[in-house]
Parts: structure tokens; sequence; C-alpha cells
């Protein structure tokens, strides 16, 4: 059977288009359709009745008041030539399991950002799009406390926003310190051995962090023309701080670079006020928004030194100097940005800035107690010695002795839909990675996870304290 | 005032939550809620006579149908401890202006794609999204006509693919030929240059195409590693023939780079058959997703001759070597994909194979003749001096004498909402780039457009034989 759509014109509203209970019928095999809900089916059946339709019933349309503005899905389209035969062989259409997000990200996401990535995709050099760009760069500058003019979202993941950083302040040769306590710091020394860098690494063992003693006798020593270091290191769960290196690294005449793949939005990373020169980070951490889009800020010190370059910027796609001029004053057109994204990173820092930076990374460190209480009370410690330097959004956790590392994450990912991460690197088989990133971080994720994961060590018959966790958690919250 | 929102879990089905007139009235000043459409207003009515609710009316949730399954834009989530204060002064919300995109890209988009992009956000290393990337793969070889293993969607926009085939062909001190009669071709150069490649560019007017002989005078000359040539040329509108050039470029032992972006999906791209080493495409053309993701292709010969590389690839981000790990077998992490943008790409492609490749191509065909024949009835040419090198999806058409350029196309995208492109490069202010690429090659565009462009020079005193261009297009659909 093949089906021609032609579907009205619709700014602004949300548009649902209800099948018809003859036609559901009539491709069930004869059987009522199924509604989600008793009142919904009421509602269409109330509808038909007055109408009297056969094949089709009116769509229902609403107006939603911001923020839970809400696209018409027909993406404003009148009419389609693509013909559709519905009972083709091919695969099935897109149809994902939901998810509670707590693992090292993607983390949940706000209805409105999903939202958002559905509405009506314009061109890239729409002003309309002009004025969207304009509008992600003056949050992203309020999220990074930056004055920074180059402040945008690279066309690519956090990984992407990480080369980004590295090839336009590096030249080949030029030296480069890159702290390596995980994989993050490992793959900035791999990114910048690649852009010709000489790279010294500087290595402490997963879990711990730099001493400023470290990075002065480091610059001290080699004299780098950058050095890379990890805010929030993903893998280990580590707070690498960061005010007394930034001044040893400027005293020393060399540019930091910042990893804030994890830590921004959920922790304070102040830019301007900790002197960072370069940073980087993903839109699907603490900001709550699908990966895809890199976040990136640089100093007028940075783009001075990539002004003074030698050589091009080995990446044609990451060159900021290209870029600055698409996303700076003259909009000339350098790659056509992914338009929907930045309209689900827009919301999602409209949001952030909502609820306000501080109440923001106030409701992570609560988070973060409860959990670390109610684990606690199960006996599960963290991999991170120092609690000072453990991360409230990633809670990088040993798994106890005997426990089955991929079975417990199996188990809870099939029979409760939470996704938490396993160990990266060295840390493989011997920690989980339990997320509180962004809109993951809330009560009702503590106390499910809590709970769930006393019977998934139940299952394993390593039971630890039954009701211990949650009742730790609770007792937190109920001393907020 | 601050609002609270708690959402009913709910997969696979779609959910409007409408805030009750009561509500709006108050936000409103007193006024009634505008409702869009009569018959969405009674629904609402009838459901809260009969529910008496104050604050807020039950969800309208309704199963919908493949393929136009629509998503709970809720993601299925439950709750959320973000607030909103609703008086904000924050930017607003996203909210485009509904376009007719038939510029050189992004081009419409279907309904259903966009529907796919709000789909909820599960994990990279999900179960459910592996078996996503596999589909894509699937489709992708089926769209490239291959049987390449190694058939992905790199992580960014078309650009990215360009640079991801090229670096990884490429080590320092290679030769590359560039072919180079557009500014895509100019790009490849740049790329290559920046990748440390011996670069010969070689050139030809813009509009034009490289013949037989050219090529083989300069694979017999330079010898190089690789050929990079330009199938579609999006800034000109000008069709590459490249049956003859893929044998004179593999007798002289040399790879061949083919740059798909605005041909795939929308013309023949017969990877296997024309014996294509490498290709790069972008999402935002003939497959009518949103932009953000590079499809590309690599022969099992391309990827012999990136495993026998010395040196590592410069870019960490599009090191095919790390993807093939993460997209082929093993699935070990590399970087967090898009997995929104690629929910989007598998209904997108899904839509191309429903549709069938012919009639796609066809479609193309059909459309592009009808829009030159309305042109050409009003007095409007192509810039590509050989019809046969004419692209179907992209017409390049140069822009009568004396007629506001700028002046134009603000008057198309705002009376009409129709976006067309200006010219590139050295076309810039003498070509139009009218594209008819997926969703927007359709009738209702191509007459629109003819009717509206027919108003614009009209307003600019310069009218071209009243009713001539539509009446010339329909004559050409009549005759199909």
């Amino acid at each position: 059977m093949v089906e021609r759509h032609a579907l009205p014109s619709s700014v602004g509203t949300r548009l649902v288009t209800v099948a018809s209970g003859r036609r559901l019928r009539a491709e069930n095999g004869g059987k009522r359709p199924h509604f989600g809900s008793e009142s919904g089916s009421r509602m269409c059946e109330l509808a038909r009745a007055q109408r009297g339709s056969r094949f089709q019933e009116r769509p229902a349309v609403a107006m939603v008041p911001d923020p839970f503005q809400i696209f018409p899905v027909t993406g404003g389209r009148r009419y389609s030539e693509v013909q559709i035969d519905m009972n083709s062989t091919a695969f099935k259409p897109i149809h994902p399991p939901v998810r509670t997000l707590m693992g090292p990200g993607p983390s949940d996401i706000h209805p409105s950002v999903l939202a958002a990535m559905a509405a009506p995709t314009v061109g890239h050099l729409d002003p309309y799009f002009l004025q969207i760009m304009d509008e992600v760069q003056t949050m992203l500058r309020q999220v990074f406390q930056t004055d920074n003019q180059m402040t945008m979202a690279i066309s690519g993941t956090g990984s992407a926003g990480m080369e980004a950083c590295v090839v336009n302040l590096i030249e080949p040769g030029d030296k480069m310190i890159a702290c390596q306590n995980g994989v993050f710091g490992g793959r900035m020394a791999d990114v910048a051995g690649r852009a010709g860098a000489d790279v010294t690494k500087l290595e402490r063992p997963f879990g711990e962090v730099f001493s400023t003693e470290d990075i002065a006798k480091a610059v001290d020593q080699h004299k780098p023309k950058v050095v890379g270091i990890v805010h929030a290191e993903t893998s280990t769960g580590a707070l690498q701080p960061l005010e007394e290196i930034s001044k040893v690294v400027h005293d020393a005449g060399a540019l930091l670079l910042v990893d804030c793949v994890t830590s921004l939005a959920g922790l304070p990373v102040e830019i301007d006020k900790l002197n960072i020169d370069a940073a980087y980070s993903g839109s699907q951490k603490c900001l709550s928004c699908p990966p895809g889009l890199a976040p990136v800020t640089f100093s007028p010190k940075a783009l001075g030194v990539m002004d003074a370059r030698k050589t091009k910027v080995a990446s044609w796609y990451l060159d900021i100097s290209m870029l600055r001029n698409y996303w700076g004053g003259d909009r000339a057109y350098h790659h056509t940005a992914p338009i929907n994204m930045n309209y689900g990173l827009h919301q999602a820092l409209r949001l952030v800035l909502e609820e306000g930076l501080d109440a923001r990374f106030a409701r992570h460190r609560l988070h973060h107690e409860a959990l670390k209480a109610g684990l606690e009370a199960m006996g599960i410690g963290y991999s991170v010695a120092n609690a000072e330097h453990s991360l409230p959004m990633l809670n990088s956790v040993l798994i106890p002795d005997g426990v089955d590392d991929a079975g417990v994450r199996k188990q809870l990912l099939n029979e409760f839909g939470i996704e938490i991460g396993g160990g990266l690197g060295p840390m493989k088989g011997k920690t989980w990675r339990i997320g509180l990133m962004g809109d993951a971080a809330q009560k009702p994720n503590v106390l499910l996870f809590l709970a769930a994961l006393e019977q998934c060590l139940a299952t394993q018959g390593k039971a630890a304290g039954a009701g211990a966790g949650v009742a730790a958690a609770n007792d937190r919250y109920l001393k907020a």
C-alpha cells in the first residue's frame, strides 16, 4: 500500500496527525488500535464521533508556551513527492529504548532540547540562523564565564574541540606539555604529536591530579609554548585544581589549554578569572544536549599566537582563522554548520542559564553527595583517593571484589533502563563510572540507581546491606 | 512564576501537554488562548469539560504508524529538576521561520527525518545505537552502490568528510593531483597541502569539466598517489563524467578520490562499477537530512594503502584506522558519535531506499527539466555551457543583466520563504544557484519558484514574459 501524505503548513504549533482507527485496524490485522492513555483514546473517540471521518482524524493543534515550545515535526512542509511503501521490508524506523543516562555522557536530555532538534531546518546563512549563532555565542560566554569574543561551537564532538584547540595553537616543532593522568590527557598528547608538536608527556597515575610543583618543574625544564591539562578527567573522575597552575604556566610564558569536556556547566569553569587561554567542551555532558558540538573559547592572547603563525593550520575543517570569519562579523561561508544541532545547544544553554550557574553547580554537588553516601553505605568506595578531587558529575567507583562488571551493567540497562559506564584504559573492569551530569543529576535517578544496584548485587550473591544505600542517600537529602 | 513539569513516561508514542486555557489566559493578560485549529480547540474544550481540570489537561497520546513514527519529544523523561522562570528575559526559544530550501544545501527535509532527530538519545555504545550504526552502514552501501565494508558517516559536515578522505590517504610528501574547476576542487587542494601532500592543481575554468585527456596527461606527467576530483561541483553546477577518468587514473597506478557531496542520492554514484577508491558526501544535500554528518566510503585497496602508512594520520578525530574499530566489529570507543544526527540520517536513508534510487534519480531529472524550461522561457540561461554537464540538483544560472542579485534573493526569502544561493568565488554576483535536492525536488517548488521569480524580476522593472516560466514548466510536466 502506497500512501501520499499532504501535510498542512503549521508554524510554531505542534501538530499531531492521528491515523484513523479504521486504517490502524487494517494494518494490525483487525485489532483495535492501542492508544497510549485512556484519556488520549477518549479524546480521539470524541473527535471521531463528532466528525464522522473515516480515514483521517483532524490534527490536534495546541499552542504550547515557552520554554516548552514544541515544533511542528512537519517542519512546516506542505507536501512530499517521496512515496512510502508501508509494507516495505526495509529497516524499522528509529524507535529507541528510553534510557536513564547515568554514564560518562551522553547525559539525560531535557524534552525541550529534543524538541528543538526537530525544529525546521533553515540555511546556514539564513538571517535567523545567524541570530541563533550570535545567541549561542553569547550564552556560551556566560557558561564559560568569559568575555572572549572567539567563543563558539565547533561542528564536531568534544574530541574535535580538543583537536581544534591543539592544531590552532601548535605549529610543527612547537613544544607542548600534555598532562596525562587519564585517557583524555593521553589523547591530547596524541593529537599534539600528530600536529607536529614536540610533546612532553607529564604523567601521574590514573585517578591522581597534578600538583603546582609538578607543573612548575616541567615548565621550567621544557619551556613549552602550550601546557595542556584536563580539568575533569572523564576516565578517572578526578578534578584538577587550576588556579595555581595557571599562574605557574603564565609566569613561564606558556599558554594554558584546558579540557572542560565534563566540567562545563556542572562545575565553575572560570575562563577569565583563571586566565585560561583556550578551552574546549562537549555538548553531551553537563550541558545535556545530544552529542555533536564542541564549545570552545580562545583568549585574545591565544588568537594573537594564531595570527602570528608561519604555517597553515593542519586541519582545514578546524582552522580558527577561517571559522572566525563565519562565527565572527563577516559571516563568510566556511562549512555548512549543523543547523539542528545548534538549535539543540541553544535550548540546552537557555536551560542552563535559566537555572543559574550557581544553582546548577549546587545541584550537581548535592546529588553527588547523596549518591556517595548511598554507595559508601553499600561498601562501595571511590577510585579517586583524595575526596577533594572527586568530580561531582562523574563518580568513578571501585567495583566490589567478585562482582561481574559487565553483568551488573547489563542488568542495569536491561531491567532498569539505566546506563552507567565501565572503566576506560587501565581502569577497565576495575571501576564503574556513574554520571550525574546536567539533567541526570536529580533525586529520582540517585534513588533509583541505588535501589537497582542493590538488586543487581544481590542477583550476584553479593548483597550489600538491604536498603542501606537508599537510606543513606535519603538521609543526605533530608539534611539538605 | 516558576513551573515544575512532571512528565509521564511514554515510549513510541507522541505526547502533547496542553496547558490549560485558564493558565494561558493568565499569561496572555486575560485573553483566550489561541488554538491553531477549530477542531484542535474543540478537542481541548471537550476534554476540558469532561475532566473539569483547572490547571492541566491530560496529554493527548496517539500511536502513529511507520514511517510517520513520531517520537515522544519528552524523550521518555519522567521529571526534571531544572526550574524554568517563565518570565525570564533570556533569549527566545528556537522558533525558526519555515523555509523552502532551494539553495545549494541544506535542502528541504522530510517531516519524519526531523521527528527522528528528536527521538530519545541513547548511549554511543548502547546495543540499540550499535544496531542503528550497522543499519546506517548497510543503507549507505546501497546508496553508494558499493560492497565496501568501510562505509560510514563521519561525525562532521561534508568538508570533514573531504578532510577525512584526504588525510587518511596522504602522507607528507605524497603526490596528489587536485582537479579544480570550482570552489570545492580548490578546497581539496588546500586540505591536501595542509596534510603535507605535494599537490598539483589541475585547473579548468569554473563551469567546465575535465576531459579524459586532461587527466591522462597530468597523471602521466606527475605520477600521483591520489587524484582528487569533484563529481558534482556545487559552486558551478557542473557534472564531471568519471568512467573514462577512473580507467586512466588506475592505469597510472593512482587512487581515485571523488567528491560526491551534491550528487549522492540525486545522481548515480556507482562506487564499485566506477572503481572509485574513496568518496565523501554530506547529509544535507540529496539525502535531505540536516547538516552534520559526512557519509564516506573506502575501497579495500584504499584501506590497504592506509594500513601501509609509515606515519600517523594528521587528524586524530578523522583517523580511519581508529574509526574502523568503532564502526567495525570491535565497537571500541573512539569518540561519542552524534546519536540524534545518526537517527536523522537513518530515517533519511530509509526514505531514499523506499523511493528507490532509479525513481529518485528520475525525479531529480524531471524537475530539473521543468525548471530549466521555465527559466529559459524567462530568458535565463545556465552558466554551464554544455547542457550535458549541467547538474539536475543544482541549477547554476546567469543573473540577467541589470538585476540586483541580493535584492532578488532577499525578496524570495522574505516574501516567499524561498532560499536560493548566490554565486561562490568568481561567480559571486554573476549566478544564482537553485537547488532541487532530495525532498526539494518537487512540482510545487518548481512552479512556486518560477512564479515568485517572475514577481521579483517585475519588482525590479525587469519583467520577463508574464506567465511564460510557469507555462513552460507546466508544459514539461504535462509531457511527463
